[in-house]
C-alpha cells in the first residue's frame, strides 16, 4: 500500500468517527471538544517526539511521531483539509527544490569548465 | 502520484542530500548541525501549525503542517528510520481499532438482541 | 538583589525599548514583527528547556529557563501585562492550595482522632 | 513583596511537597512520575500560552503564563535549581545589554561629534 492510500484511509476513518459519539470514540471526543484541544495535542506530541529523540529510543520516535502525524491529521479535517494537501505541498517543494539543484549543478559544471 | 509513494520519494531525496554540502543544501546543513537543531525545527514547526490553525488560515495550515511532516522526516533519517515505519505504525493502530471498533458494534448487536 | 524587583526590573527595560529601533534592539525588532513572531520564540524556548532538561544540563537548564521567562515577559508586554499579573496569580494560587492542604491537614487530624 | 521573594516562597512549597504523597499532591505526583511528565507539562504550558495569546484573552495569557512558570520551576527543582538561578541569569543579561547599550550609545555621540 503506498503512503498516500494508507494516509488517505486514516483520513477516512477520522472522517467517519467524526460525528461519532464522543463517549466510545477518542477521535469524536476530541473533534467535539474542538480547535484548541486537538491544538494542544499537536504540541504534546511534538514535545515528546523531541524527548523520544533526546533518548535514542528508536521505537518510541516511531510511536511519537505517528502520534503526532496522526494529530495533524485530525487538525487537517478539522479544518476541512485532508493529508492529500500537505502531500501535494510537499511534492510541489520537491520539486522546485529538484529544479533548484539542477540549476545547482549546472552553475558547478559551468564553474568547473570555466577552470 | 498514487501508484508511487510521494513520502517514501522524499524520504529518499533526504537521504541523498544527508551527506551533501551544508554551504548549499539547507538538508545538509541541518544534520550537520546534529540532533538538537533537527529538533528545534520539529518543535518550531509544531508551533507554527498551531498558530496557522488559529488563524484558521487554511492555506497556511498546509504550509505548516508540510513543514512539521518534513522537518519530522529528517528527524527520522537522522535516527535511521523512514515514513514507512510511522505509516505501518498508524496502519497497525487502524486494525487495532478496527478490530476493537467490529468489537464494539459485535457487543451493541448482542444488547440490542438481549432487549 | 532582594528589596527591589529584579523581574519589574527587566519588565521595565523590555517596555523601554518597547519602541526602540528594530535595527538596534532585539526586543524593539521582535515587537515589530509582531504577535507571532514572539509566540513563535516562547515555543522554541519550550522546547529548548526541554532538551537542555533531557541533557541534564544544569548550566544550559537555567540558561534556557531564562530564555523561556524573558520571552513570555515580552509576550506579556505586547498584552499590555506584566510580570506582576503573573506573580499575583501564583501567589492567589499558592493561597488557595495553603488553605487546601491546611483542610487536608484538619481533615486527616479528624481522621485521626476518631480512630 | 518583591518577585524575587513570592518566587523564591513558591519555590520553597514546591520542594516542601516534593517527597509528599502522589495520591494528594499533584506536585509530589508530577516529581514521582519523574522528567518526562514535568517537561511535557512545559510543553503544554508553552502551547496553551501561545493559543490565549492568539485569542488575545488577556485573563488567560496571565493564566496559561503562570502555569508555564510554575511548571519550569518544578523542572528547574527537579535538577537542583530554584529561580534564584533564572533570575541572576536574567539579571546578568541586563547588565551586559545595559552595557552594550552604554556603549552603542557612547559610539553614536562620538559619531554626531564626528559631524
Amino acid at each position: 500500500m503506498s503512503a498516500n492510500d494508507s494516509l488517505q484511509r486514516l483520513h477516512e476513518v477520522i472522517e467517519s468517527r467524526r460525528q461519532g459519539d464522543p463517549d466510545k470514540s477518542y477521535v469524536a471526543r476530541l473533534f467535539h471538544k474542538g480547535t484548541d484541544a486537538i491544538l494542544k495535542k499537536v504540541g504534546e506530541e511534538a514535545t515528546e517526539t523531541v524527548m523520544a529523540a533526546k533518548d535514542g529510543d528508536r521505537e518510541k520516535i516511531v510511536y511519537e511521531v505517528a502520534d503526532l502525524w496522526f494529530h495533524s491529521m485530525i487538525a487537517l479535517a478539522h479544518f476541512g483539509l485532508s493529508p492529500a494537501d500537505v502531500l501535494r505541498e510537499l511534492e510541489r517543494r520537491e520539486g522546485l527544490s529538484g529544479l533548484e539543484e539542477f540549476a545547482a549543478r549546472k552553475a558547478q559544471a559551468r564553474e568547473r569548465q570555466g577552470d
